[in-house]
């Protein structure tokens, strides 16, 4: 079983930052997060995990955004030593060779613990800090993150694994070993060389969540590890087989899928649910109200809280992210909840898997998943840092590893390693 | 006086890596960029500094590019506590959100150290890594870097001082005080506000560098400290001058100049002297050509070596980086080498001030620049690293503390505090 742990803010649940000892004063303090690597690597974890967002949002409502992923990571790299680092990166307002340097550059910081989650970005609020009046088509930003992993993974192989020479009497680099990539596409034009010397991983590891038509196939041609949205196993199934389906068809090996698990964790399942409806109570409803604006792409401040939901419209005419959309349309159509109901549903992880309970009761579903065919592992979205996140490691984990699903400890330095990923030639 | 070190390499001398114990070997290990900040921080020196380049460039004659300057400067301000860390940004191949966004998180990571560079970049070599088939012309190079500039500091400004509440039972941050910049220019569009909060010192530091008429310019109306190309006092003098007088014309206070200042320390002059002969002799002349011609923007490498140079276009028709050009035209017009003793002049430091003798030399001559009205300090461009800088901190920073020329301790947190410059209101 692989597991990552997905950092964000205070925590996942939009109320964390209002509990007494949230650690909010904190979100610009970089040995918080350092704090945080170190708790996932005394737990094992494969990896840590940044999304990113490139508008400010909405300010007054909680920490989202504050320092920036990539040079976070690097401070996290050089406070830890096994665990793995990874970093979302915009295809969509990022340039394949900034991208490419950074993420090398910091494979060589970290001994080859770098990995990257490749999206493309969404809303217009982001395209306008980056040049756009408004975000291209989801046609374009496809083919433009297409071509981008393309370009990047070129460029990483644009030093050989032997190219340096270091050779007092003759030469540093083998120049026939450093080659250009002479890129000419659609969006990006980029003769290389990389300025950057093939890391310690030769790919930093490309994990990518898609759930639209075209991610989930981008993610069968180019994703290592993907990250998944499910509510429930039967979706996490479905998911599992479609993906698998498509890298099968694209001629690759099997990739691990994680799904997000939201976790409550106590010694009894009633202590558990009493952490959650705390939580829940401490978020304003016209917070609520304004994530789920953000979720189903329109403005529902205004619906009646205690009455059940207007009609929403199909998967297909939705042009955000679809997997936690469908989330919702699906829960809407197998319980029909009151706005009110909805909100509570989405309080934490908004849609992604939830699991309260005890120990042994949470690693029972975690394993049932696991050999269900749902998931290969998870992406930890503690609703509170550092609080859930010490609850699942304390206690939780120690049951995965009594029962050999998850390593007692680290049997290889790299996050391909840890992943079972084998290095890609040059 | 104000000390920066300009990290390159194993050194800024092109044959530093031959060095029997140079550390070629470790230029993709953190560790030795964090040894040199913590090295600069005991001579307790304003800032560590990193040129960039965006090609490959020749990899058989050296080190030039490795780690990426950003990320390396997050790991190194972890290894510190006091010593201001300062990337170079090319305005040409960065957007400003990106820029803003980085530098601002840096800035908290390292509570108040981070500087920035700005430069216009200018091989095509470079822009072919960006999307261009050749550089844009100097005119749109420099209208771009103004836009950048004004850009950033507005995105920098976007978050007030006091926006940040904290308040549990309120907002996390007072959306009123968290404003959009709106700015559509000729280069840019970017409406904000930041995904940042503001950084310690508000504004990390703005460094510039530029010889030519715009980069003059540039620097004027915008850089907080400049780095100049001096190869002898009486240039430095005009420099000096010909600066000040458009940063009072642009209605601002006198800025810090610092030239390049390369240093060859000893117990003797004659010591001293062998040390850079010795280091002279292990470039290849080929390597040197190699430079040469990189700096004149001709292929010289089968031009007569004990001959007298051909002459050289004049400055006005140089397209290039002009400080180290008007050095080079300089040389010729008074000395009238042969190309082989034109080599050694720029064989470290490429035409910066070098300075060779025993501590107290050097330290004189350091002190002569300073009350010469020439420069506010140095940008330290050791010829070899660690080598040439443990010389001078071991050797010439005790007798520049002892005139009461330079600290002896930190008396700030900040790199603004180091500089003695102001915290820019919001």
């Amino acid at each position: 079983m692989h597991l990552n742990l997905f950092i964000m803010g205070c925590g996942h649940h939009k109320a964390a930052w209002r509990e007494p000892n949230s650690a909010v004063e904190r979100m610009g303090d970089i040995r918080y997060y350092e704090s945080l690597a170190r708790t996932a690597e005394r737990g094992k974890l494969d990896a840590v995990f940044f999304a990113d967002g490139h508008a400010a949002g909405n300010v007054a409502g909680g920490p989202q955004w504050f320092l920036e992923p990539l040079t976070a990571l690097s401070a996290m790299a050089r406070a830890t030593d096994h665990i793995g680092l990874i970093s979302t990166i915009s295809s969509t307002f990022f340039s394949p060779f900034h991208a490419a340097r950074m993420l090398a550059s910091l494979d060589h910081i970290s001994n080859g613990r770098m990995g990257w989650n490749l999206v493309t970005s969404m809303f217009d609020s982001e395209a306008r800090n980056h040049g756009w009046e408004a975000m291209p088509s989801q046609h374009i930003r496809y083919a433009r993150a297409e071509e981008f992993a393309h370009t990047v993974l070129a460029l990483w192989d644009s030093w050989a694994d032997d190219a340096l020479r270091c050779d007092r009497q003759g030469q540093f680099a083998d120049p026939s070993k450093v080659q250009p990539i002479g890129h000419h596409g659609e969006h990006f034009l980029v003769d290389g060389p990389l300025t950057v010397p093939r890391s310690p991983q030769g790919h930093p590891v490309l994990f990518q969540a898609g759930a639209s038509e075209p991610g989930r196939n981008l993610a069968a041609r180019y994703a290592e590890a993907i990250y998944a949205v499910a509510y429930d196993l039967p979706s996490a199934q479905a998911y599992y087989q479609d993906i698998q389906a498509r890298v099968r068809a694209a001629g690759r090996a099997p990739v691990a899928i994680m799904p997000g698990l939201v976790t409550y964790v106590a010694s009894t399942e009633a202590a558990a649910k009493a952490q959650q409806r705390e939580l829940d109570e401490r978020l304003p409803t016209e917070d609520s109200l304004h994530q789920l604006s953000q979720f189903i792409g329109q403005d529902c401040r205004h619906w009646e809280l205690d009455a059940p939901l207007p009609e929403l419209p199909p998967l297909e005419a939705f042009a955000g992210p679809k997997g936690r959309y469908a989330t919702i349309l699906r829960i809407i159509e197998s319980e029909a909840p009151t706005l009110r109901q909805l909100l509570g549903r989405l309080a934490a992880g908004g849609g992604h898997c939830t699991m309260v309970g005890t120990p042994e009761q949470i690693a029972d579903k975690m394993q049932h998943w696991v050999e269900g065919g749902g998931a290969d592992g998870f992406n930890l979205m503690p609703p509170t840092l550092p609080g859930s996140i010490d609850d699942f490691i304390d206690q939780v984990v120690p049951l995965l590893q009594a029962r050999g699903l998850f390593r007692r400890e680290y049997t290889g330095s790299t996050l391909r390693d840890h992943l079972g990923l084998s290095r890609p030639a040059a």
